[in-house]
């Protein structure tokens, strides 16, 4: 599968760059009949765009989505179904500092090596401004999952450096409790120290890593295929698909590695009167068995690194070879867990929604 | 790409089951040329195999594959290149204990509730049984990688439980290091509290988890392409498809979290004597920037669960959704870990030899 | 796509080669419940294999297929299905005549040019032998067309040579029309005269080309997708990709040069008491209007070439340049036309099993 | 393979409708370094917009592509290549006439029984608009053949109702010659004939139907892969994919159907000092054995259906079932081949750009 699409049925192909006119998405594989304006897509349009607030860049970019194609008279029809998200902001920079230097952490020099070239003017094809039309993409993937089976995908801030949010129960957490706060942390007293922590570090010039957790709650069991075609090895790819994520992990995740096997098995349980179907007593297994899943809620984390652009002066190389230093001008992320939230929501999303369609090919329903 | 199939180019295609007459795999992609026999599988195949040592399972299952086409000469061809392992034990059992009952931890559930039947001998299709022919196939691309760019792929076991190998060097360990001691830790000290640890949970008729890690060297900077076809996406894929894998991680891994940007950052140095090309000081990033390698050795880590067949009794309940209670018979790994060894490989390899090919159309080299 | 898969959903993937230890055929998304015994599947392989009659070639291959997967108590479970037909005769033979020379008319010259190599005991992996496995695998997809919906496929001798059979209503021939002449024309006079021809043309040590002609009723409207996934396209890749076919066409086919558009155009007639729905009085567009099933009759032909395999002496040159001259020994087909039947039908049915499941992920019917 | 994708690594992903605000694609798997304009593209967008002359549409659609990423600095670099068309036109217009009509030989019927719905502006996503970024895409695709294979594409007009031109030597065929009239089509006479046809046709309000011949010079022997990956099954799929193909052929194509094995062999011949290489000395093959380049020149045809849009009144039914009659309004072509030119040679260059590099992927060249 060439490296701008992802998904089988539902499937979205990609294009643009940082500094391009624009990005564009296609989606295969959309039913029709889906009511679908832009409106579906600016809410986590705008959970996702630089400059929302006082933790993430200042950079504005808003992101306005035009619709090309695959809806009519305000449904969608079935067809090739396009997004353009054109560049407000193109004004010409002053790039000569950057040109010839690999900035730490970043994806200029494998792509030098890749490509013998690169697009040196705000990483090209590998800036995380691509993932807008992911999202916008998965605007259409979360409404189709709501109407043809409930299921709703939130993901949160999980973990910020050390400060570690208290989730009792991830499946009861709503998109009002994410939004709550700036830091995208359902439990308020932990996000008022991320909150200061963040922003110490931007005072300090520097960034801080992060975990997000994503849980999607609705699936019913049953979605995925065995060997390669499991839910969590296309859950694997589409998280580690993002910018930043050095980790993913589900269910009890590799906190596995401790755990004996009478510990660690989930005991199914007759239904009862909360769950009317076979369920598990406890969620260790993340909602997925065999990669099929459970019934039970889908739990995901991904580990996101500290941002590597730093408004102070770090140690690299010249294209030459020659060494330097390098300090990132311009506004950037301290932390980019709250801006990666919709991001790992919209990856859980087209999952699913490939996994719904894939089912429904092969057993009807 | 439908389930049973992985990679674009280099690409693998399986069928079979844990007690039908036999496995098979059928490779796209192999370049002609590259000298092949059985001989080339039987080292790996014999590492996967159960009854191997003492801390495995004790069912022998001896892995006989057969090359059925794409090989003439003794050399491949270019086309279609299919292995079968036939089955050699296909006694019939008395499966009506297991027959109405879900094993916790096992996909009997998912699968029934997807496929509304099962095979109940032992897993069908989900058992781990079909990994040996994705372990002879990653036979064929760890051949082709070596001749074409040197490269070598070694995995072993790092954690068993809380016991944690020290191994400093990760791109420094041999297969014969890993092949030294019967649970694969190139730590020979850990590694003896490991094999205690094991033997011990076999005679309280539990299991315990751990982690492997597998390490690529000799990758050139270059391979992976943006967006959906990061290298780190398709090793993602590529390991979670395994069984029993809940977690996977690469360099620094969800370590990062606590990190700051500017100690999280690998900075680049001048080529020098020790490495003739541009590389880095550390390598947190684990060989790979953007999801494209960086010439530094790949670093990956998978979190395996515990066995869940256990010869204990254990709650449960029946297909009508009766509680009841099951204990496995019949004899299993009390750790996953050392026969995990040679799966992780196999997959880290069958990612690379697809990248390797997907360079090579698109650049040429 | 790889070069051995066909087909998004219900995808086969083959390997084998006409001299090797046997052909394999994975077959992945065929749905669960269905019986599926190797019964179902000699009837065709038996319309294939050489040696059936007097007019085809002599050699005899019993084609004996093994389920290797995918089935389990006389039904499908909806996971990967392995197909393998082991070859009985794999006599050593002197292959010395033409180890060196290139056979007109074959592969033999482009696959040296492709790999560097061949096998060059009967041509490898372009032989015709891969089409049993194809065989096999649409036996299965033919079951699922017809208990889903009520499909059949039905395909006969329309042409060979210049005689041209009369077959008024294609979608009203059946098998048993078909079966009942050793051309397989259901035009009996022609069918006598063809076969006179056929045999004639053996005498000559001569071979004669054809037209088959591929009916597939019970089609619903609406299968096949706009623009790439056209039916007509799967159509026309499924039939070429048969060894020996020149030419595809539906419906008007070629004729359509000289039509003008009153003449060619199909009116579409309004519900009557012989077709319940809406129809067309005409089918000169074959059953697809936009590359979409229109419910008609879908009528496909394939022009044949005559065998290139003579028993004469013919002009080629050696892999070293120089010129030599060639006769086949063996027995071969004087006619590849009867034989191809099965193979068209083949393929037929496995575009629309494949269509048949995206319409489902689709439109969930 | 979804179906609005095409090739496995020059692969093209399109969407648009005849009345939405625009049609993109975009192409995976170009290789950096290839020097891109529009200017490229202007070149066959204009042989193939409606309006060029008098005997194609008047309907005039100037198609202005922009290039929304993958092309830095005048070079492509590697990444998603993606290419929008907006429409000038879209002032509303009055569609009751046909809201509820099922035009004949067109799609409606057919979207709508599929999806239940369509877009009755135009046909939507069934219309021939949607080829102009497959036109724009392989401007791209032609570039790339050329520079690195010196292979050449060009299309014909060989037919129109029952005018055959007369093209001696299909590989000496320039772009100029066949631009050197309004039909196409390099026999001079015969395409002054087939200009006063098509002119007397739109005087009688009717169509007339065709054949386009599409050769490619300078394929090196060797592309094409065995089995279902052979040239001509994806060329099969390719120009099955236009919209009004009703058969595809290539070399001899039908006319094997009449001929002897004896006189369809293309004798193969020794190097001389016309053809270095081993070649053949017919090309009844049409370039292609065993579906794998022979070296030879590629040639291929279309049969092309007479213009279903007339402005005469023709029977057909309403949504509801009752019947009516319809006459087209606005202008059509009353003869697709002069614009099915492009077309056909846009097709025939994606596969070979698609073969191009799955050649390199495997042999490395």
């Amino acid at each position: 599968m060439p490296g701008n699409s992802f998904g089988q049925l539902f499937r979205i192909t990609t294009a643009g760059e940082s500094h391009g006119p624009g990005n564009v998405v296609i989606i295969d594989g959309v039913p029709p009949g889906i009511e679908l304006s832009v409106d579906d897509m600016t809410g986590d349009l705008e959970r996702r765009r630089p400059g929302q607030s006082k933790i993430t860049t200042q950079r504005s970019e808003a992101d306005r989505p035009e619709i090309l194609s695959g809806v009519f008279e305000g449904e969608t029809t079935g067809t090739s179904l396009a997004i353009l998200i054109a560049s407000r902001d193109q004004r010409p920079r002053d790039y000569s500092e950057i040109r010839d230097k690999y900035r730490p952490g970043h994806a200029d020099f494998t792509f030098d090596a890749k490509y013998g070239r690169r697009d040196y003017r705000g990483g090209g094809r590998s800036s995380a401004r691509e993932t807008n039309v992911r999202v916008a993409a998965a605007a259409v993937a979360k409404k189709m999952l709501r109407q043809l089976h409930g299921v709703e995908v939130v993901g949160y801030v999980k973990q910020v450096g050390d400060l570690v949010a208290d989730v009792p129960e991830p499946a009861a957490v709503t998109l009002d409790d994410v939004e709550a706060n700036i830091v995208r942390c359902p439990d308020a007293a932990t996000a008022e120290r991320m909150i200061e922590l963040i922003e110490r570090l931007r005072g300090e010039r520097d960034s801080i890593g992060g975990v997000a957790e994503i849980v999607a709650t609705g699936v019913p069991a049953g979605w995925g295929e065995p060997v390669f075609g499991k839910l969590k090895a296309d859950f694997g790819r589409a998280l580690f698909s993002l910018p930043a994520v050095l980790g993913v992990e589900y269910g009890a995740g590799f906190g596995v590695a401790t755990l004996k096997g009478s510990e660690n098995n989930d005991p199914f349980q007759p239904p009862d009167e909360g769950q009317p179907r076979i369920h598990t007593a406890s969620n260790r297994h993340g909602g997925m068995l065999g990669g099929i899943s459970s019934g039970m809620p889908i739990v995901l984390r991904c580990a996101v690194k500290p941002t590597s652009s730093l408004p102070q002066p770090q140690p690299t190389v010249k294209r030459s070879g020659e060494a330097t230093t390098i300090a990132t001008k311009g506004r950037h992320d301290p932390c980019l867990l709250p801006r990666f939230v919709p991001m790992g929501e919209a990856m859980v999303a087209l999952v699913l929604a490939d996994h719904c369609l894939r089912q429904r090919a092969q057993m009807g329903e």
